[in-house]
């Protein structure tokens, strides 16, 4: 098992890249570091939320995956919904144990992608594409590409972001290996994370705010017709 | 991994897909879209709830996906309970990325039926059958089959339903290729909340309500013996 | 996929048992069903407690599974901590359709032997004993086996409670093939429900109230120091 | 099934180990069992907390599982945020059904530790080093070692830990097997608590205080753009 066995040296550059710029923060080397510019003006409004990232750091580039729930914006007098997602960033090294926030760049993982990195076997590799003008006239134009592919030996992957940007004539590539026990515990929060991004558990309470309380509803409430299971008897 | 390779274009479907009855939704390509009377009707009562649905738009029809929680209703002096489930509704495509959510067929996923998709392996198939009057005079006369087959080389299911009404003289059919990626997130999601439509959660949490109360309540409450698992050895 | 073809069937056997002692109940087929006298007690004081079960009924016994939260009582000036189980229930068929709740016989689950359903294979089997006078004089006058064996091509397993009583020269056996889909369920809900029964989101809970409160609670309070995990270094 | 056979003999074990010190705590041989100095301290400010752990007692030793979750304490005007952890104490049998809690030893896992514990196969080991001291002068006189050995034939695993002080010239050694079913409760309960350690549940609750609020917040507030997957887009 090289990985635990080089554990602790992996950590120890984590944790002096922590140091670097956060030499504040108390970092037992748990393989988890939170700074850079959005979290530290976050810290402001709220300091929990911050905290909830998985950062691996490696000899190029460190990634760091935090999750983003659904929200509901009222424009006018209708809703926007906009869907939740898990927001990969990576940024490059500047040296030794030396990492520059500023220039990071972030992937938004959909449900269905968070979906495809649950599944993926120990020898299968996955590649999602994301365009931000998608069916606009600047289609095409700046393209980013996230691919993962297995470092054999069921040893882990490699997660590597590409941006290339024929607008401002940029290409940069990020590339991160992670572990069989950093893939586990990427796997096992998105598991956890998934349905809350997809709004499920919001949903699940706003249905049951107290036993007391729903039954109240259950009495007389009309909606309650539209929970029926009967109803798939109907159109 | 075709199905990643494809994710871009099917997104752009399931993105037209959304903009066509709801263009005022966000659709970030996430492959989660919500709109139809119900929900819409729903939203004045409950926003949030509205949302929590898994969509998958294909080229000859769209399915979704939400979880409905077990109700108690009060019938004179009696409780009724109505046990939960996972709504599954299909409707079909009516033209390039337009969908009828007017000839939408829906089937109500039992917690038994849910595991059996959770435990679905890659080269197995399942199939339920649901009458609405079963040991009726009626029995027979309608008859809703979904079906579940592998798509072959672990790629997916798919997800087939079939309504027979031998009153209305009508047979609906309606198929939708789901890729591995989406079905990870139907099983991850069906997991969750497998516990939730059988009720667990809401009871656990009934008897915790505070650590406070908890230790009051099991001081003098006699129901506590009733939870002693030393009833093992009694009657 | 046999099983699957076959629950038409079995619900009907199950929405007919279900009918012969509890008419008032509604009864979706779902496969779950709550009755008996201690659910009956049980529903005035905490009605929505009392259906957190998973209820198979098949030809000769019918059987349920419903979590037991542990429990903290006070006994003079100390506390008496009681851990959570799964208690398994089995009550014979007395006829089609017609089971016996007061022939009950319930196994409590501990902990260690829901890990072991749910680690098991399927090809394999176990076996658990219960003896309520262990390490008294009658240790071994009444003993109680659940066994699990394979139904063979994994299509589920036997589940079998034996009681045998010395003392009252009884001998009373249960058995209940559960399918494949139904064993995932009983997996699914297991391990949702361990940690319940071994306290631990009630622990975590109790741990942040709220964040407010939590920031608080870490500026001053000394136990702080106890959950520091520098003091893996301490005695 | 060797180990589910043996169950009730290692239970005794427990049961009676459990007495020897708090013969006053009820155990119904579910192995898991709450004493000791820390707990004792602690069962006055959170009762509840001090049960939360998995507790195996073997031959030679006992080793118990329980969750620190992560803190955020205020030092001045900066916060320092302390990951949480798993924490794994061992502590030795001196004499049978007898264990001296004074000589304990703790090892706290991290969340990429508990991924690799998670991940462990069947036939697997893995290896973890902790050095109090690391990158100060004293690097490398202390040395905390915990490995994980299969038992062979998928039976479960050996715990070990070895903790070498140059200082105090100690060299202590702690050796406990793990039936597969014990295993199974320890990455059952790791897999749920994991996301807990990393703080990310309490972030998801903060964000939805409430529904109302929930709506309240995405329609003013700038933080909202934050958390904008169109943010993919930005630097």
């Amino acid at each position: 098992m090289a990985f635990s066995r080089f554990l602790p040296f992996r950590n120890s550059i984590l944790a002096g890249a922590a140091n670097v710029k956060a030499s504040f923060w108390s970092n037992t080397g748990h393989g988890i570091s939170t700074f850079g510019p959005d979290l530290a003006i976050d810290a402001g409004s709220s300091s929990v939320r911050s905290y909830a990232n998985y950062t691996v750091f490696k000899g190029k580039a460190a990634l760091s995956m935090t999750p983003v729930l659904p929200t509901i914006r009222k424009v006018d007098i209708s809703k926007v919904y906009k869907n939740g997602c898990v927001m990969v960033t990576f940024w490059p090294a500047i040296g030794q144990r030396k990492y520059d926030w500023q220039k990071k760049q972030a992937f938004a993982l959909s449900p269905t992608e968070v979906g495809s990195l649950i599944a993926l076997g120990p020898a299968e590799s996955c590649e999602f594409f994301h365009d931000p003008s998608m069916k606009s006239s600047l289609e095409g134009q700046v393209k980013k590409t996230l691919s993962v592919s297995p470092l054999g030996n069921d040893n882990g992957y490699f997660l590597n972001l590409s941006v290339v940007n024929h607008v401002q004539k940029t290409n940069e590539r990020f590339s991160v290996p992670v572990t069989k026990a950093e893939f586990t515990v990427i796997r096992t929060v998105l598991s956890y994370v998934l349905p809350h991004i997809m709004g499920w558990p919001q949903a699940l309470r706003s249905e049951v705010p107290s036993k007391a309380t729903n039954l109240q509803k259950h009495q007389y409430v009309g909606e309650e017709v539209l929970r029926d299971p009967a109803l798939e008897w109907e159109r």
